[in-house]
């Protein structure tokens, strides 16, 4: 059931949908709508609904691994049986395994296996700090996508990512520089904190062709325009992720339908925005 | 259950066993006996056989959370029986989750959750690159542990880890020093490679009382004594890990007197350094 995307196949859903957004499946047990907590797996419930609900205004979803592994096995049921319905239903759908892994080589292989064999995710979002040998067990999956954090929308992405060496070059910039030696744009994203929106700028002349992956659109503060403005290359370039805004738009029985008016707010918003990409379709 | 450890506690346990090994277990389903593949569950099978042989020559154990995700549901599920066995059979031992997690607050919360509440480790490794509010969500449960990561044993730590900032720092220093406004060496340890054994000096002149998580001698390459001479403080400070050596020292069915054996090595080695502390016991 493998289904893999490419950076075309990619785009071409972004057009034909007229969206660039990426939904957050940031499912937390506590934070769920509590009719739905007598069903036998709530979490899986609750993803199901959402998905059906927003799939159309949507060119992603994102599981954040933590919220799933906070419950231990059970949440590992629930996160195989979501990435599972997605596949099954939504096969035009782009999944991210939000885990921010890495590690030795041999370990990183082990990490790769889980997101891309056992589970059958399209992208994982990696952590830099270990460097080339952490970073490439993920790359050996034709189609399959690397997310390497760059610039991060949390208050500690100041305490190292903005460190500039002897060179004057950022340590995010070395980061965005140095990790096109081990893919191109066909296999490798970025993330990169929408409430740095200036900063889109400088990372767009040293990565002109690479998707993006921009969380910190709404809750945690940042502006769709600006994202578009600075970020949208030719083949549009950005994955916006939204999470709580969206997800936990309601806590009432009606929890999707008001995800999914959230989504599409978001969704023609974006519409607007794909416009601004020359000769798109 | 929960068994939390401190630091004078860990001592005391150096001091008692003479030792200050960790092993890890790395516990891959493709390396282990064959003849363990009939049990109903392999991993833990391994697991708990390497554990009742080693037991009495290390003070650690640290799972690899990577290779129980890569069997999925099956996985987690050895990964806890795993960290339950050791708690109850054997409440000295220091356990550590070996994640290098680390992401915004909000889900670094669940990542913490996962490893203290819901499983019972004592610590768990994290990565640096996302600053201070990644971390600190780990560091609000009383006497659990972060292993941050400073300077990592494999290649790819020279990617980054070594950059030189404009006041002639290089990260692995800076991320030393910053993280010690999160907490002091009562919580806090770092993950430092011992491949790397001349650093050692240069570290323990920004961080002289931590406990530092010393991976790669072995397999990887260090050298015990050059960790055990620069490494060494005055409450021991060492935590030297050993995975492949240890536990995959034979594949027949005297897999574990073989992983024994090899522990006992490394203890017996280990008994000699630490008489270099100046009045232990």
């Amino acid at each position: 059931m493998t289904k893999n995307m490419n950076r075309q196949e990619l785009f071409n859903n972004i057009l034909r949908k007229q969206s660039f957004l990426c939904v957050g499946l940031d499912t937390d047990i506590k934070k769920i709508p509590p009719h739905l907590l007598k069903e036998d797996d709530p979490v899986f419930a609750f993803n199901q609904a959402i998905i059906d609900a927003t799939q159309d205004c949507c060119v992603a979803y994102k599981p954040n691994l933590a919220f799933y592994e906070s419950l231990g096995v059970k949440g590992q049921i629930a996160l195989e049986k979501t990435v599972d319905y997605i596949r099954r239903n939504y096969p035009d759908q782009f999944i991210i395994a939000d885990a921010k892994r890495g590690d030795i080589g041999n370990t990183s292989e082990m990490y790769a296996r889980a997101v891309f064999e056992f589970s059958d995710f399209n992208a994982v979002t990696v952590a830099p700090y270990m460097g080339e040998d952490s970073v490439k067990p993920f790359l050996i999956y034709p189609d399959k996508w690397v997310v390497l954090l760059a610039l991060t929308s949390n208050k500690g992405s100041q305490d190292f990512q903005l460190t500039t060496d002897v060179n004057g070059e950022r340590l995010f910039e070395k980061v965005l520089k140095k990790s096109q030696e081990w893919a191109n744009a066909d296999q490798m994203m970025y993330v990169v904190g929408a409430t740095q929106g200036k900063m889109f700028e400088d990372i767009r002349k040293i990565v002109p062709n690479h998707f993006l992956l921009v969380p910190g659109v709404g809750a945690q503060g940042g502006s769709l325009e600006e994202v578009a403005r600075y970020g949208l290359n030719a083949q549009c370039g950005l994955l916006v992720n939204s999470s709580r805004q969206i997800i936990y738009a309601d806590s009432t029985e009606r929890f999707a339908e008001a995800a999914r008016e959230e989504a599409q707010k978001v969704q023609e918003e974006m519409a607007k925005y794909l416009q601004w990409i020359p000769n798109a379709k």
